[in-house]
């Protein structure tokens, strides 16, 4: 295993040379930010945090930490789920909240040029003003970056009409380990030219290169949308209705499935009414998006036709924009809710559309096998769904030690499944250790190989996906 | 550069035990229908040709190879036009064809699982009727392999609305150099589980690894399409009419360009009228598609206000399935008629949209440079424009040696452009000389250091994309 060096005056001054004074922090009492990102309350010191203003001062910095073999880990927004930012061996983290330009916006060729630091809202806000479409949305999209999205080929609830952030990713400027800086591809729509950079790059979480420009594609807005809440007496049916929608031929560009509980803890923490009825035991949030709003009603009854055949108990819809914010509030807050109310751990489990019912069940089953509570929503059209483990009264042994065994079982039915271990959030830190259960060592090995090819001294983001 | 050995009689006795006698090939009058492709007339004769019936052969084929050095080539339904298939070093080519089932159609997921020596057009037939769609559609559909169409990242007309081949493969089972057999990924619509072996096999080209399943994303099949033949006086006048239906935001399923010497000699080569007015610069012929004919019919009025803005001369309108069928096959032709009457070299340049008039306008100009007529046609809404350089009278000197520095031109602009030299023909072997114009080395070697880490004695289709 690579021997790292620990950072000394030298290296500093180096990095307040390339930087700015204004740019380098080393104290401790102002490195706290850095040391966590939103993955449980896992916090790692790096020793020094820079904030460089442009590729050439990544390319110094990198290149000079692959010769000091000075770990390196690069930050967006800290919004992620899997300690994916988390310094893990102390070291350099290179924050990329100075890369906040959108470049320009191509409205001939519904193309965009941002640097890795843009907000996600704030840049599909950028491209609604000109009618453009950036679909990806993760729950963090009024703090997440984009580079971060990038890292970890983040989705949302959008992903189920209109692909991953993967989808949208025409090229990218990467500066490697050893400071070199390429373009992985070019800013087509096609492209067959060598193996893939841009889509090896994606999902590769800070360990290949760090990201420094970014050419994104973009689609028409569709103005219009409807969105409606549908309540079942059970899980199980809420996810059959899912499968259901698509086989009738509908294509929702929203499908989330959310439990009760889930909905009850964000209506709290928002102070936002919501009213559970006990003989309800999943919802299912549907929106249509489109052009034409005739359309979308008749995609509606359509839908609604299908949720009846799967026994719905009610279904409302969300008039004004007003509703429709309320209700997404209420989704998107239920990760925070969680966190406020509860220490938890959240995997996010990924099987094909029509197996989430046998999931869902599954994830219960072993929840009262080892003792523990759940809160499960995601993303159900997309077979994605979100399990957070409650801590409760538990042990802090069972938590740090036990609980591992549980999270395999439920990992092992997804992979039985034809799933995986995560679908939108990354392995980071957190979730390494399961890879095992999903993948043979001669493919962690590959990987291995592979960041080897990218990085042969290892010092970006080590410890991990699998390392 | 690596020693190969040549096959030996030891080696072909231990193929025949694999595949058995019926399956091997080493009779030099039989081997001539896998020493060439579709590409040019090139020939490269292998030393043996196997048919495995299996993933488990191949990975007894390849753990052998692997120990004795023997280059394998592997071989789809040699429709590829960049040299890909072709055995360059001689050795063993192993020939997928008996890699032809469909194994299965999931209707409940919108997934199928696929043997890769399927036939494109017979798989979406097959998901045709059962409501689903398959929508990658290259020209060689009704002959080429599934697998060869991952190994390429093959688009075709319909990837405008709907994605290349690369947006419905969910996973795959690989055999790598070594003989092991590993799944890439999930079957799941979101994986975000380590770095994207999928992704990075898909373009390829068969130099990482065999492709011996695939698992692939259905979506439903659009009941409905229209179809429109439009003529412009100039190339130029039919790109920015092309770039000017999406900024009106219509969304059409393919929006092909064609000169109308393309035209001509698919007509001739088929029998099928074609009148042509010298006034006629350039035809786009677009489809729309869905599941209203309504809104089909008011989406063509649209694009025909677009397309009169930008000058359109004429708007045919295709009312039969037959007259469809006879554009169609006009347009599929085009390559195979050109190749029927000249000898010629086709590139697959690709460029950010709004740029096609550019590039056409600069082909042009270094044809009439140097001295030769190009015939060029493709997918317009993607950037995607085939150049077919003819060599009518053109001396073989010429031909063999000049002209590449025509090409490095072409390949320059589409560079500057933001484009490259590869939307969806692949690399192979006829442009890997070319890749120096858009990547620089040290891209070239980190793709080498890619491909040792899945094939360290470089066996796997030895001298193509950059070797």
């Amino acid at each position: 295993m690579q021997q790292y060096q620990k950072i000394t005056q030298k290296d500093l001054d180096y990095f307040i040379e390339i930087c700015g004074i204004d740019f380098v922090i080393s104290d401790k009492n102002n490195l706290t930010d850095y040391a966590k990102d939103h993955t449980e309350d896992l916090m790692f010191y790096p020793e020094v945090v820079v904030k460089p203003a442009n590729t050439s001062e990544i390319s110094k910095l990198l290149a000079y930490c692959n010769q000091q073999l000075i770990p390196v880990t690069p930050r967006g927004a800290g919004t992620g789920l899997s300690g994916g930012a988390l310094p893990i061996l102390g070291g350099l983290v290179i924050a990329m909240e100075r890369f906040n330009k959108i470049l320009s916006i191509d409205e001939q060729n519904f193309q965009a040029v941002v640097e890795p630091g843009v907000i996600n809202e704030a840049f599909q806000q950028a491209v609604i003003e000109k009618g453009l479409f950036y679909p990806p949305d993760p729950a963090s999209k009024g703090s997440c970056f984009l580079g971060g999205n990038l890292a970890h080929s983040s989705g949302g609830p959008r992903a189920l009409k209109y692909g991953t952030t993967r989808d949208y990713v025409l090229n990218m400027e990467i500066v490697l380990a050893d400071g070199s800086i390429i373009q992985t591809g070019a800013n087509t729509l096609k492209y067959s030219t060598g193996y893939n950079l841009t889509h090896l790059m994606i999902g590769s979480e800070g360990t290949l290169a760090i990201i420094t420009k970014i050419w994104l594609k973009l689609i028409s807005y569709p103005t219009q949308n409807l969105l409606l809440l549908a309540s079942f007496e059970s899980a199980q049916a809420a996810c059959e209705a899912v499968a259901g929608i698509f086989k009738a031929g509908n294509n929702p560009s929203v499908c989330e499935f959310v439990e009760p509980a889930g909905f009850e803890l964000s209506s709290k923490l928002l102070n936002i009414p919501f009213e559970n009825n006990p003989e309800i035991g999943a919802y299912l949030l549907i929106e249509v998006d489109g052009n034409d709003m005739d359309l979308l009603f008749k995609e509606c009854e359509q839908i609604n036709t299908t949720l009846e055949q799967f026994g719905v108990k009610d279904v409302l819809f969300a008039q004004t924009a007003e509703e429709k914010n309320h209700f997404w509030k209420l989704r998107r807050s239920i990760g925070e809710a969680t966190k406020y109310n509860n220490v938890y751990k959240e995997e996010d489990t990924v099987v094909p559309r029509a197996s989430l019912p046998i999931l869902f069940n599954e994830v219960k089953a072993i929840g009262k096998k080892y003792g523990f509570r759940t809160i499960c929503y995601g993303h159900a059209g997309d077979g994605n769904l979100h399990v957070n483990i409650l801590k409760d009264q538990l042990s802090e042994d069972f938590w740090n030690h036990e609980l591992d065994k549980a999270i395999t079982e439920i990992f092992e039915c997804c992979k039985k499944l034809g799933g995986t271990i995560s679908g939108e959030h990354g392995i980071g830190y957190v979730q390494k250790k399961f890879m095992p259960v999903v993948m043979p060592q001669l493919q962690l090995d590959l990987m291995q190989k592979i960041k080897m090819a990218f990085d042969p001294n290892g010092i970006l983001n080590p410890r991990k996906i699998w390392q």
